[in-house]
C-alpha cells in the first residue's frame, strides 16, 4: 500500500467537490515541491478538524468552536423568533457571508432528490423535534431557504406538510408562519435574457 | 464607391448589435454564396420593415402592423389598469414571450446611463403625457420593470420621481400605484452561489 | 405578404450564420431603431454585391471586384509555384490576414462530410482541370490547408488520391510536390493542456 | 492556535494551485461531513507522500517509489539517445500520458519570467553536468519541449546558449541535435479561426 503515495493521495484528492483527476494530480505535485513544512502544516489542519470537528446538536451544522454548540445557537444576540431552514453548511455560510440575516438556522442536510431513488436523509425528525422548544423562546416565523430548482421546490414542500401535520389539528394557526425566500430579478439580471419562470416571479411578487 | 461592395457591405453588418468584423464577414461571405434569391428576399424584407415600420404612438414600439397602434395597444382584451414601464423594445418582446402580463407597455427608450454624459433621450415626457388618459380609462398600478442593475434602479427613481412631480401636490394618493418588479433568487439559483445582494432580496421579499 | 415584414425580416437574419432566433429579433429592432439612411445603405450594399458579386473562375473565392479574376489570381507578384487549397472563403481571408503566405489559391467549396450523406459539392473536378495549366506556369508544390480534423483529414486524403489519379501512371513524379499544414503546437498552447494527438504531432514534427 | 481548525484548514487549502476561497471551504466542509476514516486516509497519505516523495536524482521529477531514481530513468528499454526538456513534472505527466515518447526526460524547474524579476531557479547547471554521462550512454537528441509561449520560447532560446556555451568549442558539431517541438496547427483547429502566429508556423512546417 505505501508502494504508491502520490497515487493514494491522488485518488482522494479526485473524491473532492469539483475536482478531476488532472487537478487531484495538480494538488499531489504542489505538495510534492512544497517545503516539508506545508505537508505537516496540511497534516496537523486536517487532524485539527478531526479531532475539533463537531455538529452543533441544535442547528446541526459542523463547527470547530470548543463549545458543543455553534456560535450563531449560543449567541444570545440571534433572533430566536426567525428560524431559517438550509439545505447544505455551505448555503449557511453563504448566507452568513450576505450579512443580512440575524436569526438561527437548521441545516436539514440537503434536498429531496428528484428522479432518482437514492434519497439523502433529511433532518425532518429532527427538525420537528426541535420545534416545541424553539416555539417556547418566541418563534413566530419558519424561512425555508432552499435552491429556486425543482428539488428546492420539493424540499420546502415535504417540509411545510410535515410541519403542518405535527401540529395538534393539522393545519394553522400554528402560532408561526412558514415562509420562502423572495423569487424574482437577482442581482444584475436584465429583462431581455431573463427566463418566462423569473418575469413571471418577478411580476406576481412587484412591490 | 461601388469599387469594394464587399467591404461596404461588410462595414454595415460591424455595426449590428454584438456583430465583430470576423462574423460581419461570415454574413457577407453567406450572401455571396447564397442564390441570387436570398439576396433579393432580404432586399425586399429590409425595405419592408422600412416602410411598414412605424412606432406606436401610444406606446412607443416598433411594429409593422397597417395600423397605427401596435397589436397590444389596440387589443380590447389588454387589462388598461395596468402599464409596465420598459427601458426597451427587447425587454418587451420578452415578457410578451414569457406569457404572463396581461396588461399595457410604455417603452421609455433607454435607461439612466451612468458613469458617462451620454444620455438616451429617454421618453419621460411622453410617459407623463400619457398618464390622464391612461387614468381615465383605469389606470391603478405602474410597473418599473427596468433591469437589476445600477443603471435600472437609477431609472425607476428618476421615473417614479417624474411622476410623482406631475401630480397637483407632488405626492400620494395618486389614483394608483406605481409598482417594480420582485427581487429575489431567480429560477435556478442555488444560495451558495447567489451575491449577497441577491440573498438580501431574498430575504426581505420572502412570503 | 407584406402584412409582417418583421417577422420576415426576422426568419431571413435567422438563415445567417450563427444567428439565433433571438439576436435575428435584435438585429431587425437595431433596424428598425435606425434612421432610414442605415437601411438604405444596406440595402443599397446587399444590391451592390449582388451586382457586383463574382466568383473567381480561376480560384473559385467570392469577391467584387470589377474583373472577373479575383486580385490574387490575378496579381503578378503571387508566386505561381505554391497552390493552397482550402475548403472556403472564410479560411481563405483568414490566410490573407496572417500575410505569410505568397502564393495562389484553389477553393474547394467545402470538406468531405464523415457520418452524413449529405456530402457537399467539391470542386475538384475544377481542380484537376485547372492543373495543365498551373504546371505550365510553374506549379512545384500543392498545399493541402484543410481543417485539423477528421472531416479534414479525409478531404486532403482524396484529394490527394485524385490528383494521383489524374496524373498519366497514377504515381510520382508529378513535377509538383503534396504537402499538407504543420501540426503541433498551436500559439499559446501548454504542455500540460495538450490533448495526446497534437502532442503525438508535435513530437513527430519536431526540428 | 487550535481555536479555529476550520479556518486553518481553509487558509491551507486556499494556497493548493487554481482553489479561492470558496472552493477552499466547500472542501473543509466535505472533509468535515466525510466519515473519520477518509480524513485519517488524508493524513495517511500526505505523510506518505512527506515520506516516501523523493526527487529523482536524474531527472528531478518527483516521485514516491522505493528507489531513488525515477521509473522513467530506471527503465531499460527507454531510449538513452533521446532527451526531453520539460519545464515541469506536470508537462512530463501529460507527455507520457500521451504514450508518444519512448526517451528520457529532465525537468527544468520552470521556464523564464519575461516582465518580472523574479526568475524561477532554473536546473540549468544541473543539465549540463548532466549531459557528458548522457553522451557516454548514446545521446543524440535534445529535445526542448516548452510551452509554445513567449516564456517557453525564451527558456528554449536560453537553454540551447547554455548548452552551446559548453561544448568546448562553443558551436557544433556537439554529437548531438538540439530540437523544439513542432508547431502548427493543434488537433482540432481550423483555419477560419487560428491566430496569424499558428498559420505561419502551419504554413513553414508543412510536409
Amino acid at each position: 500500500m505505501s508502494e504508491n503515495a502520490i497515487d493514494r493521495l491522488t485518488e482522494i484528492f479526485k473524491r473532492f467537490p469539483g475536482i478531476g483527476p488532472r487537478q487531484a494530480g495538480r494538488f499531489v505535485y504542489y505538495l510534492l515541491r512544497s517545503p516539508p513544512s506545508l505537508r505537516r502544516e496540511l497534516v496537523d489542519a486536517v487532524r485539527g478538524i478531526a479531532e475539533a470537528a463537531k455538529q452543533c446538536p441544535t442547528c446541526f451544522r459542523y463547527h470547530s468552536d470548543k463549545q458543543k454548540e455553534c456560535s450563531v445557537c449560543r449567541s444570545a444576540s440571534r433572533d430566536t423568533s426567525l428560524l431559517m431552514v438550509v439545505a447544505s453548511d455551505a448555503d449557511l455560510s453563504s448566507l452568513e457571508h450576505s450579512d443580512t440575516y440575524k436569526g438561527r438556522y437548521f441545516v436539514l442536510g440537503g434536498t429531496v432528490a428528484l428522479g432518482t431513488d437514492k434519497n439523502p436523509t433529511l433532518r425532518t425528525k429532527e427538525l420537528l423535534a426541535s420545534l416545541p422548544m424553539r416555539i417556547e423562546t418566541g418563534l413566530q416565523e419558519i424561512i425555508l431557504a432552499f435552491p429556486a430548482n425543482p428539488e428546492g421546490d420539493a424540499t420546502a414542500f415535504l417540509i411545510r406538510n410535515k410541519i403542518l401535520e405535527a401540529t395538534p389539528l393539522g393545519f394553522t394557526p400554528l402560532g408561526f408562519k412558514i415562509t420562502a425566500l423572495g423569487r424574482g430579478l437577482s442581482t444584475g439580471s436584465e429583462l431581455e435574457y431573463a427566463d418566462p419562470d423569473t418575469l413571471r416571479n418577478a411580476l406576481e411578487n412587484r412591490r
